[in-house]
């Protein structure tokens, strides 16, 4: 997905807010935005908006100093979420499909994101699950029952710090053994790298690896040639949050993306309202890769 | 009130919308965005917004070699409040204080702002009223018929097409013979100018004169000398909408303020929430102009 001529005014705000984050000196604030407007001037629409959003945040942590801006953030976002893990754990459990509800939650978490809203509360985050398992949402739970039953290897992409806690829950309902989880390299905004695999106890559960790059989405020219072979050979991948759709929704092999449709951008190419929560499949090539699914099939909710 | 770093990507996103409004050319909408792009970071935060958006949309019919390019937005805007006037005539003159009744049809007029929302229909406009009248205000409400009482000389500020039809319903109500009424002295976004004054037909009514400038708002050191006369000499001046606002704040002779709060800059600058109907008296100088009226009370509502 290219970045949009709609999403600068967006990033900009971004850039604005994550200043705003990491120092309280209206002078770097300014900087910053001056910096932005500059680069922006000039930059390559044809770029996905992560990869536009990985160079704004590597310059943000040069002006600053600071290599990990949200830290505390992210921290206190993986004890929140954890602490709600134990009830959201009963509730999976006695409901009629465990795996469809664990997807819910783990489509919930996704509002935990700091390029959209920097400010997410316990309540937000209590109310956005209760929300996910009452709410209609967007895709293909058959097809993604399917392919889970089905899959020898599942590569499992986290997005955020906080959801990560909320993917724990699905990533146990999918019988951990197969499955590997991908966090991000380096740290930017608040997405989830090894330390908050770690905090949420996935390290014991299953295998996890850093995809070697510090974009917030999935950029496969900048990630680890171990990663993109594992991209390439596993039989399943979940890809959570929209910085995956975002830089992953045009690969050829098949992919199921779960996520809250927070821009109107993302909304457009998917053809749903802002909001809408997504589990969808993808397969944009002639390859439909090793499960042989369907081409993206937006209206068989 | 000077350009706050947070109006910027709100300045971009009516760089977009205005694009798109006077052109289908992609290549043109990209052209605008990297042009504003550029000279928003090397701009001066100290100027009000409607100054650095007077930059802009000169620069946009330049580009687009459109002198008016909302003037079919701006002739439907016309024709639609005109529509609204006989029975919302009516409404005022049965209604216990026809003054105050008119001065809130003519704040709900300022919701008409293609600045802000580029789309208004003939419902927006028919509930924008019906809110008006139903709804609190912030202000100065009793100050207000007070200076209407006794002003010999009243200078009246319009803003946007479509809302100086209403604007004609509260000058019938303050003895037209006293008003003098200003309009842009140029073409700029939907802003009314003498066509717009004409079309109401209010240049039948009061003595109408442009300001001079092609500004968003009024910036005095643009505008003529004439109208710097009648700034400075009339008893009352009532400024409409969130320009004029933005631009005369902070001058010393008092104003009264007639607007819709739309932004959340000018929402913190008044100390109210996005989506107030403001009626408010600003006199922020030591010199407290003719009337002498007392400095601005935000809290009398």
């Amino acid at each position: 997905m290219n970045t949009s001529l709609d999403c600068i005014p967006c990033l900009l705000r971004q850039a604005l807010e994550a200043a705003r984050q990491v120092s309280k000196d209206p002078a770097l604030h300014e900087q910053v935005v001056r910096e932005v407007l500059q680069w922006a001037g000039e930059m390559d629409l044809n770029q996905s908006p992560p990869a536009v959003a990985q160079r704004f945040h590597r310059r943000l942590r040069e002006i600053t100093g600071i290599e990990d801006p949200y830290l505390e953030a992210k921290t206190q976002q993986n004890r929140i979420a954890l602490e709600l893990l134990p009830s959201l754990r009963n509730t999976i459990q006695s409901s009629v499909s465990p795996l469809m509800t664990a997807a819910r939650i783990a489509i919930a978490g996704n509002m935990i994101d700091m390029g959209v809203n920097g400010n997410v509360t316990e309540a937000d985050m209590y109310q956005a699950v209760q929300n996910a398992l009452s709410e209609p949402f967007y895709g293909e739970g058959e097809l993604f029952c399917q392919a889970a039953a089905k899959a020898r290897s599942i590569l499992y992409l986290a997005d955020n710090a906080g959801e990560i806690a909320f993917d724990r829950l699905l990533i146990e309902q999918l019988m951990p053994e197969r499955v590997k989880l991908v966090v991000r390299g380096a740290p930017v905004i608040n997405d989830a790298t090894l330390v908050d695999a770690k905090a949420v106890g996935l390290d014991t559960l299953v295998e996890v690896m850093d995809n070697g790059s510090d974009a917030p989405g999935t950029l496969l020219d900048d990630c680890s040639q171990e990663f993109r072979h594992r991209f390439t050979k596993a039989d399943l991948i979940i890809a959570k949050g929209q910085g995956n759709f975002e830089s992953l929704s045009d690969q050829a092999r098949g992919l199921f993306f779960l996520f809250k449709v927070k821009c109107p951008m993302v909304a457009n190419h998917i053809m749903q309202p802002v909001g809408t929560q997504v589990l969808a499949y993808s397969n944009f090539g002639t390859d439909n890769g090793p499960l042989a699914l369907p081409p993206f099939r937006p209206l068989s909710a």
